[in-house]
């Protein structure tokens, strides 16, 4: 049931949503009327709620992908595809430890943390102080913010963390971490780089074969939408053709 | 460290691997010499280890990853990329009920009950009793069966729990689950079901429709692995085209 | 050399073109200032020409592939990379007799016209009045015109011509074509359709089995761009995610 | 019809295709039984015909796509949707000179041969005696060797033709023919190059750029194969993932 404080996502129609606080007297306001927010209360997720014009809302409970999706942008936000193979190949879950950089507007972080809950940790590394107050606004919505440190450093320069079971790149130069990152991980644990151009995967391949790693390898993924109607289905016209690759490998002792 | 009676992944070369139980005097034969298992005890994991011909292998934890790759073989498995785009979707994490079917081999059910760890608990229907034998060596092996429930009952004749925060379906006829899905699941609770052709997509999708499901979305995710070699960096040449849709939907009150 | 009554491709940038016809004392006028035409006479193609105000463009002579994207618009056109596959796939060469329907703006019309030249003939089949003037002022643009014959017909109720080597449909209907493509094409003649939804090519394949065509074949082609600079080399973020089957048979007697 | 000395496509099932000569008393033997190829003459191409063993064939009009596929391999080959392209992107057609290097097997000088017919011609360099061999036998099979010149030269050292409308690359080192290619093509005339890596892409790129070239863009395409079968359509499983990029540019004068 829906409560005083709790964040909900409206659906107006397909692919159009919009992440709202349910906070006291507030109104939120569209092109298709308003919604008085504390009418929410009481109510199922899931029910159908109809703005001042008449037009039907869902309010869906906002998921992990929802809060990705909907970050303060500030930066290029990872996509849920990406986000989605990142999880998977580092091998997170719940009790991890995760160092990752950068932090940005806290979009990857926030799924970080939610797979680690409830006994792992997130240590980011962030440069850029406007980056960070919107990451921490970012992690508070999500719920997730208990189970993150931001670090005002630069990963570059080093890692404090030890024995940590993943470190995850989404940098401009993920190379010059990578000999950081061997003696800062565990034996086995996995180094995950995102990065959108093929210099960044060359350079970071070769910086990984120099600290030793193993099982290094290299993917991008694409994701295609389908229309679907009886009678009409078919692949939508337009794709997002590139976000980046994923390289991921695992440490090894020399 | 590893010890008596851990699994580990034995790393050949870059994805040639093997599942191995560290069991007593036995040995580990390969084309490559065999290795005898105690003297990986004591070892950290990323050591390297040389087989009775000198053949280097690396001593890896295993992942959620590799379990879902090497479980025991019965049928066609889920791939990590769609098992990772099934998690992320479906929105789950630690504490998720879930209900899943068909069980297979248990390399989906693997996984899933890897992410709802540690309070989180998998339904899964499995009517083929065959299968329902290799899922719980599958989940034992993993160390994740505690998690799990397998169940040798026809889902398309009815979902026994209540409340649940999403069904996940790999079938062969999802369509006949959707009128049983609605009522098991919470409000805003969320369908995912893993396709291989168009006409399993646009039948689910219709069901879904009629059963007033929201934000109903399919997608098919191809990836490409990169050959990463300075001065000759290139796509490679083989790729799977095709491993199937995945449509998504979360339930809304009608 | 560029004479008076050619037609020109100025360049003004990647993927920034315009085709312009040099003629008398028209200027060609753009938001980089304008040019006179009659300077381009006496030029090379290849050379450069600066704007009013000082901006430079390159005058290339048009290609094949420039006068389908510079079709005058008033529909879909097909893609360079299905047109390139469509003709490819016909196996359709200088004197080639051609079918084909619909018309439309005349783009494919014109590529098909070009590649049968000098002895071949292309049948075009078009029932809308508005689209037969815009095709004919496309192959008259094309200098094709002459290998063409614009018919008001409506192919779905019969085919005039016989013996013809190839059949290419791009139309809502391709089934209905079917039983007229085989008494019109010769043995081992070659059909070809070009659809944007799955339900079409369904219906395409069964009708052509039916009729006993053989080596029936259905593929669709994703084109990607790369950027392409030293370090930053990448593939292209938006992407044409899909436009169209392109189904291919060869008829066989039964 | 089918007289003696035709070449002939034997079509066994969906891609199965045999590429024979008929002459005299020749039989052609597969693991279906044998043909007796005079059997052929005066048949309609399209016919079916049985095997010894009773097996159905259809014989096929061979078109230059089968060429290309069944091109005496000695090397690998150019794929026909990369042929398809690089046809459509050079504007080569009736009448197009057009400079080609390496030769290799012929595929691509075949299909280009085939376009340029009747008054066209291909000057085809290559320096390895064992592809020039292979390379005519299959230019003359495919009954286009009139329209081609196999030069015995290493084209990175010169380009002994002018004025040629095109010149097209599936080497090594494309980037060392730019300085070439530029004197030799007319102005606006088109250069296109094949090239399984991203290095060699970049180097041509530069080199290109260096020369004035304009208008230059680089793509990948990639091929998806549908089975189509009612209730059951998908994309295949197994899909090539990549065979090269396809640069493109157009001859601008400094």
């Amino acid at each position: 049931m829906i409560e005083e404080g709790d964040r909900v996502l409206l659906l107006l129609e397909k692919r159009r949503t919009y992440l709202v606080e349910v906070e006291g007297e507030k109104a939120f306001h569209t092109h298709k009327g308003f919604i008085q927010l504390k009418d929410l209360v009481g109510k199922e997720y899931g029910s159908r709620i109809k703005s001042s014009t008449g037009t039907e809302f869902v309010a869906l409970k906002p998921m992990i992908r929802d809060y990705i999706f909907k970050a303060l942008r500030r930066t290029q936000i990872v996509y849920p595809k990406d986000a989605a193979l990142i999880i998977i190949f580092s091998g997170i879950g719940p009790g991890s430890r995760v160092v990752e950089a950068g932090t940005g507007t806290g979009a990857l972080t926030t799924a970080l943390a939610f797979y680690v809950k409830p006994s792992g940790h997130v240590y980011s590394y962030e440069i850029r102080e406007e980056f960070i107050q919107t990451a921490l606004r970012n992690l508070q919505r999500a719920e997730v913010s208990e189970y993150v440190d931001i670090k005002k450093k630069d990963i570059t320069q080093g890692i404090d963390e030890q024995d940590v079971d993943t470190v995850i790149l989404d940098m401009a130069t993920p190379w010059l971490v990578v000999p950081h990152a061997c003696p800062a991980l565990k034996g086995s644990g996995t180094f995950v780089s995102f990065s959108p151009t093929i210099d960044q995967v060359v350079k970071t391949v070769e910086a990984l074969e120099e600290q030793g790693f193993v099982d290094i390898e290299t993917v991008e993924c694409l994701m295609r939408r389908m229309q679907t109607e009886r009678g009409k289905t078919r692949p939508e016209t337009l794709m997002t053709g590139h976000t980046g690759y994923i390289t991921f490998a695992r440490k090894a002792f020399k």
